[in-house]
Parts: C-alpha cells; sequence; structure tokens
C-alpha cells in the first residue's frame, strides 16, 4: 500500500479484533517484583489476595508465564460496542507542522466513559459476575475510572458502589451524574458508611478527601460485605494486561497496512495506557524480534520516573494496599494540582518500573503549559479534543515530528490518544485566561519524601 | 448475511462513502415554498442572499431541481477525520427489552463537536474559504453548533465570530471555552460590538439575551463587515443538503448488510438531523421505489408538528430572518425551558413540514421525563449517553419494539442517535433528584400566539 493511499483511520474489522490478551511478563527476563503485603511485609498469597479480588483476576495477576490468555467470549462481545477504536494518521497535523515524519494515534476516547478505562472495566466486572458476585467497588478521582466501572457494571446487573473523593464529588459533580445514569452508587469519601471513613471524618472533620482515603473506605466495604470484591483501574499487572488490547489492535492496524512503527510514545500515570499500548511491540523487542524507541511522558509535576528511585513503596497515601516494587516518589508525595489528575500518583506499573530499569524504554517529563499549547495545536488540525493527560503524548510527539523536520527523516511515530477532554475544560479556561502554572518540585522537596519509603530486605 | 452475523456496528469503508449530496427537493412534486424577505414579503432574489450568505450556499439553497450535488474533494477529506460515523445493532437494547423486533442506530456523536452539526460546518465553512472570505459569523444557545463551526473554521484557518447568548454564556462556560480551543471568538450576546446589541441593552439593561438577538447580532457583524458572511445550523434546505450524509451511510451500511429497514425515527427540532437521515429513503418513497414508515419525534413542550399550523412565519423572535413556509407555533411562541435545547424552535424546516402536509411522515409528542427514563434505559443497554435531543427518538423507538413485543412482529427499526449528553448532566441531575417537569402548552396559550402570524398572500 502506498502512503498517499493509507486511509486517514485504520479501522480493523470486528472479526480482526484479538481473541487474547497479551501477558508481556512471559517474555520479561526480569519478572515484576511481588506485592507484599503491607502487615507482614511477605509476598501476598493467592488466598490473601482472593479475599479482595476476584479469583480469575487474582490468577492474572499472579501469572508470570503464560503470554496469551483468552478474551472471554461476553467480554469481547461488549468490546465490541466501542471497539475496535480507530487508529488515525494525522495528516493534518502532518501538514501544519510541515513534517516528513508520519504521526499515528490510537484514539480511546470514542466511549462514553471517554478513555481507555472501559477496557479492564469490562473484563473485571465480567469476572466479578462469573465468581457468582453481588458487585464491586472502587474508588474515584477525576471520575473516569468510576465512569467506566459504572458502565461495565450496568452491562453485567452488578451493584457497583463507588466513593469518590469528596472535593471532586462536589466539583464535578456531571461526573457523578454520568455514574448514576449507570446505576452505579456514588458515595463522597470521606464517610459516615466505613470505619476508616467514620475514623478519618473524627479527626478531620471537615475534609475534603483523598484517593488513598476513598481507596481505603472502597477496600474495606469489598472485605467486610459478603459477595463483593474491590476493583482498581490502573498500576496492577491484571490491568496492563487488560490493557494490551490497545496494544493489540494498534498493532494489527499497522501491520494491515505494511507500516512498522519507529517509535511508540505514551502518557504515564499509573502505567494503565502506556503499558496496553506499547506491550505487543515490547514483546517483540524483548524477544530480540524487532527494535522500537519507546518513550514514556510523564508531567514535571509527578516525575516518577525520571526524578524517583526504584524500589518498594506504598501503592496509596493510607499504606493499606500492596507495597509494589516501582519507580516512586514516595507515598507520602502530594503532586501539585495540576490538570492532568491521570498522571497525579508517585509510583508507577511495577512491570513498566522493571522494563525501565532494565532499559527498554525511555522517560520524558514535560511542563503542563507546553502540553496545553500542544492540546490545542493538535485540537486544531485534527479536531479532537484531547485530555491532559493524553496531551503529555501529544506534547513528545510534535517535539519528534519537528526534529524529523530538521533532520529530513521520514520516522514512523505512533502515540496513544487516551481520551477526551470534554471534562476538562476547566483548564483550559486556566491556559485561555494565562492562570496556569508549572509547578516543578525542588531536589529538596523530592529528598524529604523519599526519605519515608518503607526499609524493605530483597 | 445472517441476522445473527450481522455485527454490532456497521462501518462503511472510507472509499465506500457518499461522494455526492442528496438533495430530497429534486424528487418532490410539491417544492418548499420560497424563503420571503421580511421587509418586502417577496420571495429573496439569490443577489439579496448572496448578501448574507456565502455564493455556493446560496446556490444549493435555491436548488430544487438537481438530485445529486458533488460533496468538494477537500469536504470528503476532512469528514474522513470522523466519518463514517458507525451503524449499530442495539442487540443488548434488544435483549433488555425482549422484542423480536432489530433495532439500528446511525450515531453521529463520535466528534468533538457531539453532534452531527459537524457535516453541515465543514461545507459551509469550506465554501467561504472558496470565496475568499476572512470569516463567518453565527449564533449559538447551548453551544453545539457553534462548537462545530469553530472546529470547521480552525481547519480552513478562518476567523469565527460566534455571538452566544449571554445566559448560556454564563452557565456553560465549558461550551465556550471549546469553541475557544479552536480559535473562535466568542462574545455574550447582546453585545455592545453591533447596533442592534447596543438598542437591545438600553433597552432591556441586563438582559440574558435569547437565540433571536443572537443572530441579529451575526447577522449584522456579516453584512457590514468587509469579507465576512453569516452561517446557519439548522432549517435551511442547505444544511438538510449537507446532513443527507447521515441518511446516505445509514442507507449504504444497511445495503451492505441486505436489510430493509421498515420504520426510520428521528428527533425534529429545526430539522437538520431528521431531514439528513430520512432523505434517502424519503427519496426512494418519492419515487415510489419503496416505502418506509417515518416518524418524527418532538417534544410535548414545543409540538410545532403535532400542534403548529402550515404557515407562513418568521425564523426568529427578532423579525430580521427570512420568513419561512413552515410548521409552526408562532414566532412569539417561547417554548418552556426543556432541556432539549436543539429542539425548543417554534417552527420546522420547510421541506420538512412540506413533506410531513403532503402525508410523506408522521409526526408524535413525547414528555420529558418520558425521554429521560429512555435515555437513562438506553444508556444501561448500549453504554452511549444520548443528548436529550436524540433521547426523543429512543424513546419512539423503544415503544415501536416494545408494540412489536406484543404483536411478534420482526420489524427493523432505524433511528437517529445524533448527539452525546456530555453537557446536559445538569438536566439527568434534575432528572434522578425528581425535579424534572413536564410542560405542555395549552390550547388556549397556542392560539394566542398563532394570533401573531404574519399575513402573507401566497
Amino acid at each position: 500500500m502506498k502512503y498517499n493511499e493509507i486511509p486517514t483511520k485504520i479501522y480493523l474489522e470486528e472479526n480482526e479484533m484479538p481473541k487474547a490478551y497479551y501477558n508481556v511478563r512471559a517474555d520479561m527476563k526480569n519478572k515484576p517484583a511481588p506485592l507484599l503485603n503491607p502487615g507482614t511485609k511477605k509476598p501476598f498469597t493467592e488466598e490473601e489476595l482472593c479475599g479482595v479480588f476476584c479469583k480469575e483476576l487474582v490468577k492474572q495477576e499472579l501469572d508470570d508465564d503464560t503470554p496469551y490468555i483468552p478474551i472471554p467470549e461476553e467480554v469481547q462481545r461488549y468490546y465490541k460496542m466501542y471497539r475496535p477504536s480507530p487508529l488515525f494518521r494525522a495528516y493534518n497535523l502532518e501538514k501544519k507542522l510541515g513534517t516528513p515524519a508520519h504521526i499515528y494515534y490510537k484514539f480511546e476516547g470514542n466511549n462514553t466513559s471517554g478513555s481507555h478505562k472501559l477496557n479492564s472495566a469490562l473484563a473485571q466486572a465480567y469476572y466479578a459476575k462469573q465468581q457468582g458476585l453481588k458487585g464491586v467497588t472502587t474508588e474515584t478521582g477525576a471520575g473516569q475510572w468510576g465512569t467506566a466501572l459504572s458502565m461495565a457494571c450496568s452491562y453485567f446487573d452488578l451493584d457497583c458502589k463507588v466513593f469518590m473523593v469528596k472535593t471532586s464529588y462536589e466539583q464535578k459533580p456531571y461526573r457523578r451524574e454520568v455514574m448514576k445514569v449507570y446505576g452505579a452508587s456514588v458515595t463522597p469519601s470521606p464517610s459516615m458508611e466505613t470505619q476508616v471513613g467514620q475514623k478519618i471524618l473524627q479527626e478531620h472533620p471537615g475534609t475534603g478527601g483523598s484517593l488513598g482515603c476513598a481507596i481505603s473506605e472502597a477496600v474495606e466495604v469489598a472485605v467486610t460485605n459478603e459477595g463483593y470484591r474491590y476493583a482498581l483501574g490502573s498500576v496492577l499487572n491484571q490491568v496492563l494486561l487488560h490493557q494490551s488490547i490497545v496494544g493489540l489492535e494498534a498493532k494489527a492496524a499497522l501491520d494491515k497496512i505494511g507500516v512498522k512503527a519507529d517509535m511508540i510514545i505514551g502518557c504515564a500515570g499509573g502505567g494503565s495506557n502506556l503499558g496496553g499500548l506499547i506491550s505487543p511491540f515490547m514483546g517483540e523487542k524483548l524477544r530480540g524480534e524487532a527494535d522500537y524507541e519507546i518513550i514514556a511522558v510523564e508531567p514535571q509535576s509527578c516525575p516518577s520516573f525520571t526524578r524517583g528511585v526504584f524500589a518498594y513503596d506504598y501503592a496509596d497515601t493510607g499504606r493499606i494496599c500492596p507495597l509494589v516494587k516501582m519507580y516512586t516518589l514516595g507515598s507520602d508525595f502530594i503532586p501539585a494540582p495540576d490538570h492532568a489528575g491521570g498522571l497525579r500518583f508517585h509510583g508507577m506499573s511495577g512491570i513498566l518500573s522493571q522494563l525501565y530499569h532494565d532499559g527498554y524504554m525511555k522517560a520524558v517529563a514535560v511542563k503542563q503549559t507546553d502540553v496545553f499549547a500542544a492540546a490545542e495545536q493538535f485540537s486544531r488540525a485534527e479536531g479532537i479534543l484531547p485530555a491532559p493527560e493524553s496531551s503529555h503524548a501529544i506534547k513528545v510527539a510534535i517535539d519528534e515530528a519537528l526534529k524529523c523536520k530538521e533532520t529530513g527523516e521520514e520516522k514512523k511515530i505512533l502515540f496513544g490518544l487516551t481520551g477526551t477532554g470534554y471534562f476538562d475544560l476547566y483548564a483550559f479556561e486556566k491556559f485561555h485566561n494565562g492562570e496556569m502554572q508549572d509547578n516543578i518540585p525542588t531536589d529538596e522537596e523530592l529528598e524529604s519524601f523519599r526519605k519515608n519509603l518503607p526499609d524493605i530486605k530483597e
């Protein structure tokens, strides 16, 4: 196929969609370190994890060996309601940049949850239903994960209890209402419904809550109520496994038009998007079959990869969640209130951390104001209003395309466009009014949080 | 193809997309009546209209004879950034309803403007650029049309001046910011930038404005500034022509899977969506080649078809726009503040009005609370959060599918899902809180507005 014959959107047929998830751990020589129990500091047993998560998901979490894990047929059926997602050739952006580079992006925003989160939510809801559970619990900050899980639960007639950080609950009433449309119950956290919530409210009356606190409440409800388990939207191995559908589809679409990517770029918060997008490409790289330049993009305000350390740390500020060996800024680190809420996490997926540590990918940290300028440039050329998170990848894709303009290289760049910016227009307003700031922690600040890392003997 | 082999989403290939718009007027025996000049009450001449609209669009507006009008190649290229839009088979909804009917819907919400409006905006911006204009002006209420035109103008590097009803400007800051992302200037109306705005502000200081007033300001700026013309998102013949791409794609997709629709359902405000969706089906019906049951759905709060009269009337409350022969409630009629803003128009497209008058289609009026209940039922089965406007069609599609459940008929129902409800969550909140009312005008109220219809001798 000649390049000028490549359509603007490359869709797979429904029968060309992946029928199995790809588990990148199977091809990793150095496996991600096991999750530790925060109480005993020993690796979590399967049995312990089954008290919190569905059985089948625990199996997936612990499976470092099976390369392909079948996608249940019913989950495939629900994927077909919004997948395959389109792979775009950014013809207009290339033209406006005047670059010889070919830019492709995989767009995950064309479903009502507005992001890739639905890919894992559907799998998690399915396995909960299969296990005969009544429902699942979770926490949500900005609301994308909560919306995705609410949608998935509505399909499977499962109860969905979402603990939403109180400040978000009050500031983002529309996110709350979307979840209610799908029948979820949404509780502002901290709440009087849990012991941990009651304790926090007693100690900090009037608090606006935090993600760490909402996680604690969701986990408590899951473990103390018959027929409930907890669901999480990022960081975990199982989530990256489900999100591999993004990369598998992207690779199949590129293969279909005979294009090999040179460079793959994704934003990185907890790692669900980046891990999913790169997985099949990383697999080829790990097996020595092909080489790709893989770039993780993170905010300078929360630079886990570029300025963190590789160590065991708590996944939450409340320190009740498993310890993960990962690149971390310390679980006490509170990122500045930047607008890419999905990237404001002190740590990183254990899988991606190991791959980065072993030199299979690079990382770049970018400034918030540059990210919004790139988002606007992209919107005016390609139409789609991107989420601030996704715009981190856009910023670096544009930078790389402009480098090609200087060198004359016809690089094939693929980036992940994880979602839409519909719910982030407050941030665009700040940007338009010149009120947006770049918040970059000092070395001293980072050092102070690093001191509180748990002391784990490996 | 067997029914159980029909995919969930039927996509056309890009090379199967329509290359010409279909002009349903060419097949109408009774043509829509000409637009009248509000000053002289005589039909508008081509020259007069060219002072307000682009030349090529005026030609399209007045062309009652050419059945197919080529879509410019550059417009086709921009369509490919978000089209073909998917035709969905509503398998999950059918299952939850337990109906033997087959339900299909054409979804136009997968572009950042969130609705079908972009289809006409792109064509209008293209012709403005071709004519060498600097920019276009328009008004917007809820903001969908303003967003669509802003996007189209950003692609063609055209200036876009949007007058946004002041109450919307203040209550919907996010809609305003989306338009700014695309580089449009957004002015709250009434403003001091126009003579008509100054006059209104003098007479009604502190007014929140109205769509009629915003139209007047946009037209004034278009006709008094060198290199500007005015653009409108509904009602006009040219808009229905551009929107025919919706119906052409839907029909091509159904043809591809060998399905003939029995019934086609669309919501009707000014007519842009319904007119576009039904056009090729209506063409077959007009030529006697096939029969279809075609249903327009409108709100009981603004029942132009079902309780209006077929007469010449002003298209705007300010009485500066052309007179259209249409089903109307009277240009003084102020619909109740229902949440389907796009259906709150006192009149109707001249084309659809003539077709309805001649018996080629039916109309049904539905209650707001029933519409939101249907929207929620649909969301939980099909995932997509629909706009309140689109939900009018959903309500009737569900009703018809339930009739099939009683009769056992395997009817093929097609409806138009015009857009997403992302910007209407305030309305869903009212619905969830039991605060939503049904506002139905009395016969006396309707009669009082009918008295003020202009007296036109035909």
